[in-house]
């Protein structure tokens, strides 16, 4: 197997060290910047550094795009355009529905399926990659119902195989979902870090000021990367603008009910908070043991998308998939492998839920 | 010496610790939870334990209210009028104005100074006590122009022999930045907590939502200790509203960029916030060779916490504090100990320019 990687920065080259230690498939990577190649070559995050994008893709089953968010429209746009029927092309940027608009007119769209790794700092070069960079972390995928039902199979199982947990996210909900549990924080940072400086130093100048820990968490991501995060808050700029409008109407609420120094009130609003930060904090167990569900379906166009997006809408979580097309391509059968009986109880009604015939696998030991 | 402690939780258990491993001299505390105040023995915090806050003061040259901040103005002025003339009475509350505001019309109102050290998680009990909770951290002291000078220069001496840094600030500037530091990322947490359950759950429920660490720090303080913050949003509403006021029009702003999608203008937003908040968190260099300042003053009432006031405001961290009264207790001269050159030299001017006479003392080997 052979794998492209555009763009060798941190999370470029971690696709790579893992695609190599992990899968044993050869990478070709490509940077345009000649010593960002140089150095994922000595890292030893590629197997061949590429002379250009075309180069870089010839050949390649799957195409990882980890190129900035304000370049990849361009460079998701070239791998489609370059690559054959059979290559899958995928993308690592933060958020996903201005690409997909961006590229839903190409042809070859049906080969590319959005995704995004919630791994690695934006900061961070290619020489803090690691293999194991997306151990146990989510990575969003964001098939459509156009999107090619094969590819996108291989590329859920390419992605566990990195070691990241694969999930179908529908583009829009997701911008919403990053909007709010990541560009907002940083917005909300950037303000209170320039209002307290605002107010510490009018003067422009700088004294030390007594600064505890909730601060110092408060404003950690404030001014992070700035072209990295302009390019972010653009890109997903309806989606967070609806978020800050939210936070500034529950700030309204607050100081209302703050100035009426009630203290009763003060203590329920502030326990209701405690339980809604636990609800948010909950963890996530899906170390339960696997079940494998088998799914007949007619293997129309965007079917695979369909199970998947609805699975991830409910929560449940695909660990493993595999695709058994039958010799006419017109029906088949999905297998999907979800963690634990009552995951995969709710998975099953889910997917009888869009009309497919669905029933658990026995396992081997049982 | 003795010292009363009123209160005998975390910090006032800790400050029991560092006056007798620390100062050598004799603790005795009151607690009105008879549970809390026997673990404080336990722990050796205490030499005795006080029947009531009257038996726990008598003899004492100093007390510590250690109480919650909605129980300090009680306690505060219970431990005025049972201590003798020369007793100084502190508290470590995290706001100050309401609490100056209710004593000062009490008898004896000159021995309270009141004061805060940043240190240790409200939460804490005593088990956590500890002797050096206070090292290097910043201890606010509040006096105001009617405080007895000589009483301040104790508490100032005291507290710096627990570890701490005593820093005098004006009442009402204190709680402005504690606003601002403190109680504000707090409100900002609840909000962000609160919004995001709100949105990830409709229904009440709860499914894993993949959280990041910049959604995870944002929210870490979310609904702490609900009775205890509900008194200080309570005791502070007013210039806690001002900073969520602020932080409003901040978002406002901020929301308005967004939505222009301007990646140069926001790119420049995001770099104004990096500046801001390394200026917010610039480190305080203060491990300079102290320099001694000799102050000639008329011993009036207030000069003393006029200059430390002054000194705080400016940004100078009084080291130490010596006070020389002359024979006719009206003149005297106060010593005053500044680390490194630099900041003496200011120290001197601002001294100089509330119209005291200041000259640096040669130190002993040079």
């Amino acid at each position: 197997m052979r794998i492209a990687v555009l763009g060798v920065g941190l999370i470029g080259g971690s696709i790579g060290l893992a695609v190599r230690h992990r899968l044993g498939a050869a990478v070709i990577g490509f940077d345009p910047d000649p010593l960002t190649l140089r150095r994922a070559l000595e890292r030893e995050a590629l197997d061949r550094a590429a002379e250009s994008l075309i180069d870089a893709v010839a050949g390649a089953e799957a195409i990882f795009c980890a190129a900035p968010v304000g370049a990849l429209p361009r460079v998701v746009a070239g791998a489609i355009a370059a690559s054959g029927a059979d290559t899958v092309v995928t993308d690592v940027g933060s958020t996903k529905r201005g690409l997909l608009d961006a590229t839903s007119g190409l042809d070859g769209y049906a080969r590319f399926i959005g995704g995004h790794p919630l791994a690695g700092a934006e900061t961070a070069g290619v020489e803090e990659s690691r293999d194991d960079l997306f151990d146990g972390a989510r990575w969003y995928l964001t098939p459509t119902g156009h999107s090619d039902g094969m590819l996108f199979d291989r590329l859920h199982g390419l992605i566990a195989g990195l070691g990241a947990r694969p999930q179908a996210i529908d583009a829009a909900a997701h911008d919403r979902e990053m909007a709010q549990v990541s560009h907002l924080p940083h917005v909300v940072a950037n303000v209170l870090a320039s209002a307290a400086a605002a107010e510490s130093f009018p003067d422009g100048g700088s004294r030390p000021v007594e600064v505890g820990r909730s601060f110092r968490d408060a404003i950690r991501v404030a001014g992070a990367n700035p072209p990295i995060w302009a390019d972010i808050y653009s890109s997903n700029s309806e989606a967070l603008a609806t978020e800050v409008d939210a936070t500034i109407e529950g700030l309204r609420e607050a100081v209302a009910l703050i100035r009426t120094g009630d203290t009763d009130a003060l203590g329920a609003w502030q326990s209701t908070a405690r339980d809604d930060r636990r609800r948010m904090l909950e963890a996530d167990h899906s170390s339960a043991p696997l079940v494998e569900l088998r799914v007949a379906v007619q293997n129309r166009p965007g079917t695979v998308a369909e199970i998947a997006l609805a699975l991830g809408r409910a929560g449940v979580n695909i660990e493993d998939m595999s695709l058994f097309p039958a010799a006419d391509r017109r029906t088949g059968a999905i297998s999907l492998w979800i963690a634990g009986e009552p995951e995969a109880g709710r998975a099953a009604a889910v997917v009888a839920g869009l009309g497919h015939t669905v029933a658990p696998v026995p396992s081997a030991d049982s």
